[in-house]
């Protein structure tokens, strides 16, 4: 029982429980081996004090983009990872994406890999973006990823042109993917809703920012989500929706989940935090606006918010994502691509804002820890397993991340004891190679004193960053649980299993 | 006051009452001009007695597919509407079928007049089967069609490779119909999930008839409803989903309709009586299942069918139409082009059923007129409703069709009083030119004894057919009405009009 | 053919249709004998040019107080019957209510008898209020009463001490109206929750009229309204749930409806058009917020207004009532019983409204007659379902009153052509015996040109009442109708019909 | 670190995971002081091996009869508990019940406190079942009980004559129950519904012991829970509905955990694994179903099990109890009371049924641990959940009870490894003083190895019974958490917190 490091005096929170105050965590080798009170210190055992602080497992953040080709102004591995472990994520999962012009993924992957090999400060896994699901990939090349590479999970969009698979694909992928343990994740916006949308709003010339907002309307998210969940009743296949923004695609989320289907929810900051009045800019610089476009938008009432809170705190969401996907903003190659001949151009702004470092600060923010008790949105175990615990075990990391019990990986966030530590969101604070925060201002409670990837300090708020860029480790991950519902429905409405005939 | 014909001793229902026994109707030139009691009789007025028996409008049928070119063995214009008016049928609305291979669409109207004209037994008039919708088309035949032509209706398909519209096209049809007072019917059937079972079973050589139900489950029909739905509310335009087989889909028009949606329903016969057994054909020749092939097909249990009987006793239907759509059985142009090199292809046989002649009366027989008032599953105004007077209001027939009372046409069917007409359903007993009823062997309660149009008797059950088949007028349609929910929507998640700034 | 009356010249809106213009009305022996065209008038038959306005048949109105003794400065049956045939409504159903103190229903109809008999310028029938149902009563008295008196409907309060029955006693009057035809009304509010709020409120001296609001929440009518549904399920016994205020409890009967239950829904004009800022008072007399002190008490938003709206519109409500139940206002046994010992309590208010006069308008107001299309909230023939048809039938009048037919009581309202008819409500213009109008200021569209009852006009607007206080009858009304679902159900949860074991 | 006991070799299962293999638990005094791996031996250090079985928390059953008045042939303090043990609960959680005629709680409350103490194998706690909650008790003696006793529970008969209390009294006592942290139990069945079927069964003769089942429909359920929802959301005050057994009911609670009302439920094993045809009894001995007469009933239909696994694995249900209430059959003064004058009266027959000692096992036979992953109806840490943390956690014992981490009683049960523990249930096994199981028969995959309370083994299934009756703690509770919804909620059709006016 020696220990390389031992973190005293917190109290730990996990997915269940707020543990009693006072025990220890003791680490050997990158991993938890202990926990209990005493632990005996070695010379060469580092002590950690919490002062009486929480402590929750290291964030895992289940979306974030980086290095991706239609971003070019985005982070990169090096700045991306560097800014999630500066706000206590000490995992990111991140997209490989396939243009659609390849028919084989191998040249994404090595892509990718190349990207982001020693460029991590967090440890890091990829999910595959499959834009071109042709049969040799849904066959002979999805195996390899998942059993070979530890790539257990796909993304598809419903819509982007350049990226959207049509409701067929997406069935054939279900199949391919749930015979191998896989979980597919799909961005469900209806493409021609918003398609003809955006034709009338650009023949009408109203094609300021704020018109991205009018373009994407909620009902085009809450149709593409059912279609969705119907997709996958038929294939039993689990699935996760992405970004959700709409209290009625949710809605449809949590009676599949009611039903046992295996369907999950991701939402983000943005869509609990934010209005889409934020979209419209400066009163003499509606351009700015644009530093607030994402898809789907950000939407118009505070009963959208409202309506997003109650499903963090009733259990239907599944995972909290960043979704950092940002531009720069002041940038030609950026969020300025709006701007065509001195016109803005809503629909040619790039997609997506930054987020993974102000992620887990923010909904800390909405707990018992940061509020009174009748304002408190969320409980802190329900924190753990929005922000850590759910990611971990839906995408294949259970067992090592995601979670402070002995045997797991030593990530850990210490925060500031009580109310010691709350912080104004602010852009100077940040640590991503982004010109701005959606965030700036908002007040939260606390913010990580500490982060801890397999044991080592990588943040330290006091000094800033500690860790390196080749400290970050690639995951490779096995296969996911459904954490909602389970496998082995027959759809509604068959008194038999009929795929038997067909599959 | 004179009038060419009384008719006496009934008891007239229309869609709200059963009015007291004893009043008669006096029809002058084609109309009812007058209701009352001990109405003069001149010597030229014909006098029916109707000897207690109930009165009900003339069937309009609005889901009536005649001469079509996909379908060569099915009934053409003389045929169906002779079947028509033998079932009490007074009104039929079939359908002109645009090829997608057309941009304008007055070659295919003027072929339609062609079989049509001259050789109805009763009254017609056309919906628009529109398959490829320019933005010629969409602009400036269809208002020609509406308001020249009469032709207020236009029939989409969600699904068949050769008349399918997409999601896009089917917004900018429903666009332009709103603005012209057209009702839209869609298909609703999700094309993807049925080609990928169609292609899985025949795969997996499973190509029996039956299959044709397994290859389109309820959730095809569901999903495909809630996406319709979806659509029609962002254009805020009235819509009726045609043959509905599934009570989930059926419910999401309900929550529709609580909402105020202007979105309609409609289901048939079959959908009522039959079950997914009868495809399975018989013991020794399974291949006579396909006698009952139709799309969406007959569904597995018997919940189903009662799931359908609640919302027609409920209000959530808007009307009953046979979807008469048949095909010879034993013609190698019929259902025998199901068989492939001597091996049945559920895939290849032509679907759709006969139907026209038996609606009516099977759904009379589950009214109080012929069920003890515990077992009746509808009441004789619902059942009106259902038959006639919806589909008129709907369609831009009021006024004139679907009622009975003073300035309507005087379209009337005269059943035989009490329990006297009941019948057992035989082909031998059909008018149609198909060589089956999928209803053979089927109780029904009673009869039309008597179908009159516009004054005239055209079937007098004793005699037979007594109208002529140049009798049956078109009829110039005028702007349906909303039947259910309104029009002046804002969808979901709005908070204003956004559609002002794209439409 | 010859008539006593002949009406020209109009629109006639009848539940399910708005017939051809230009259709005459003939009556004869105060029944509308005939209806047509060109009918021959004799020297004796008076003639009514109604102008090319609209036709409704004469209201119905089944929820109206006259002559109750617990509110003695209300309405007689005088001064009631008059007011509502200055309205348009030519048949009232008012409550004969039995005191908990007595074990027979014979002295009170008695009494109702005498307070009625020659005393009504319209016709009437009773409900009778059940406040102490002895199996004496339930066994022998109903009987007689729905077979000899013609009184087929009673009235149960869920609330107020002097009244209420429990829910056993609910359930054995369900069972033996059941077996009668009878329909059960039934007040649904929890009388334990609103019982505790009243004392709390009086503990902490709030008891200004307002706090009638708070002392009566919407979930207060929710519970009992779900409670209510349920006993009628078990029982399986058609029931209107009276006076409905929350859309949620009106939710609740829709989901009854949807699974063929018969239960049936009311709500009144003050329900749809005011809010509980009325209570409010004036800023410099709060007490005269007593006017507007009804149960269940007006809501607080907008939303739930349009909460209501939606349902009348899509069908769940069965008839809109006006729940006429005034006390003056400035008279010490009226309203003003409310301020004891000079300070105001808002439990010692008088609960109730005057409304029976203004009723037809306000909703009349709403329809297309009287609205651009848009903006309309229901349809012409749903508006004469609401105040007429609908009662007429559930309360076992049809054939008798509620539609515009042969064979029917010759009731009808003319309204004024076109928007010529729009009037602001003033007290100035009632004809009730009470002080103020709730109504007070709001301009509706049309107001009756004339009510004509049994052929004979009772209120021309241009010379004010013409009708006697003798001409009205009494109504010996036959079994109610359902209106909604079905009996023959099953309760939820039973796999057969259970209830042969213990009815 | 020194160990009284090291539980090695086991895989721990707690409320959110499931740990890695060869974790060890280190046990001091009683308590679980460390977990980790190599954890080192002193001389006198028990050593467990688990054998690579799964180590969930030691059971809290938080619903048992134990020691009433009402049921003196059921089991005592000791025998109960001692049924625990032997079936891996280490918790129970029981009832002090007040008598109708008692104005305070303390006799009671000495009197079970007698009957307990020195006589219970495991630790306990009481919950008070209040049948006369007078002001005095209110506003004096629940903050004792809460505050010195550690009582911090009561419960609630909505049913029963001698129990039940109305809706006024449930309001009070929430009220007063939310102020000082306590949770309401509470039995939701209508009394009304019930009693009138009963006297409807009694006088048509319908008295065997099946008609009990026919006595106690679904729709009482229902309705009670609706209710209790309603009450419990206008005191916006913790409430546990008890021993659910309809899926409807279950629904409303859903339905209000997606609103956030902070409303919970429990179900208990008959409800998921016995039919009411187990009422029928034998053929030649109707009595013998007495056996399985409890409140609410055993349901009809496989339909009715399947809709509460459903809400066991989509989170539902907060707690599976066993509702230990046991009467000996073959015994004047247990079940056999149903037996009157030779007749069997099921309405004498006292209700409830033994369970204690299977819960564990029988819940544990449908994880994963015992079936094939696509069979298992919950997950390990769902059962986890479900049988101890939740229950813990709710009434105020977590970080004490109810989860396997430091600082937390060392209460473990250790099960057999791999499918080597399967049992089928028989009488002959059991360990309560009742002469029968209900379970009789059925086949668990797994029953405990060994029970470990504080520390010490209590029951090993290979001798027996180790612990001693005095072994057993009181357990002075703190306050409960809500697990489900969060308190704050302002009840829907406020537009304010209107409670500030009257509480």
């Amino acid at each position: 029982m020696e220990f390389d490091l031992i973190v005293r005096n917190g109290i730990i929170v996990t997915a269940s429980e707020v543990l009693p105050a006072g025990l220890e965590i003791g680490v050997s080798n990158g991993k938890i081996s202990c926990m209990g009170t005493s632990l005996p210190a070695s010379p060469g055992t580092t002590i950690i004090d919490a002062e009486g602080a929480y402590i929750t497992p290291g964030g895992v953040d289940s979306h974030v983009h980086l290095a991706q080709k239609n971003s070019p102004t985005g982070d990169t591995w090096e700045t991306g990872s560097r800014s999630a472990i500066a706000g206590g994520t000490t995992t990111i999962l991140a997209f490989a994406s396939q243009p659609k012009s390849e028919t084989s993924l191998w040249p994404t992957l090595e892509d990718y890999k190349l990207k982001s090999t020693d460029q991590s400060y967090c440890d890091y896994g990829f999910h595959f973006i499959l834009t071109n699901p042709t049969p040799e990939i849904l066959r002979n090349e999805l195996p390899v990823l998942a059993e070979k590479e530890g790539i257990t999970s796909v993304k598809l969009y419903m819509t982007y042109e350049a990226m959207r698979v049509n409701d067929r694909e997406i069935l054939e992928i279900l199949f391919a993917c749930k015979s191998l343990g896989m979980t597919t994740m799909i961005h469900a916006e209806s493409n021609d809703i918003i398609s003809m949308i955006i034709e009338g709003l650009e023949r009408n010339k109203n094609t300021d920012p704020f018109f991205h907002a009018i373009a994407r309307p909620r009902i085009a998210e809450d149709e593409a989500s059912y279609r969705a969940i119907s997709l996958a009743e038929l294939a039993d296949a689990p699935m996760l929706i992405v970004h959700m923004s709409s209290d009625i695609a949710v809605a449809h989320v949590r009676d599949a989940q009611t039903r046992l289907l295996p369907i999950h929810a991701e939402t983000c900051p943005h869509y609990l935090f934010l209005l889409s009045e934020k979209i419209k800019g400066e009163p003499h610089d509606h351009f700015s606006g644009a530093k607030h476009v994402c898809s789907p938008p950000l939407r118009h009432d505070v009963k959208d918010l409202e309506g997003l809170w109650q499903n963090i705190a009733n259990g239907t969401f599944t995972t909290f994502s960043s979704d950092h996907a940002p531009s720069k903003y002041d940038h030609p190659g950026g969020k300025r691509l709006g701007i065509v001949d001195g016109v803005a151009k809503f629909s040619k702004i790039p997609n997506g804002l930054p987020g993974v470092e102000t992620r887990l600060a923010l909904l800390f923010g909405q707990t018992p820890a940061c509020q009174e008790p009748e304002h408190a949105r969320l409980s802190l175990p329900r924190f753990v397993q929005l922000t850590s615990t759910n990611p971990a075990k839906l995408y294949g990391l259970d067992g090592v991340k995601g979670s402070i019990a002995p045997g797991y990986d030593a990530d850990l966030v210490i925060w500031h004891p009580g109310k010691s530590g709350a912080v104004t969101i602010s852009q100077d604070q940040m640590h991503h190679d982004i010109d701005y925060t959606p965030f700036e201002g908002i007040n939260v409670g606390n913010w990580p004193r500490y982060t801890i990837l397999r044991g080592q300090v990588v943040w330290d708020q006091s000094t800033g960053i500690v860790g390196g860029k080749q400290y970050g480790q690639y995951l490779r991950r096995g296969k996911g649980q459904v954490l909602a519902g389970r496998t082995g429905n027959i759809p509604r409405g068959m008194v038999e299993d009929e795929r038997k005939y067909w599959v």
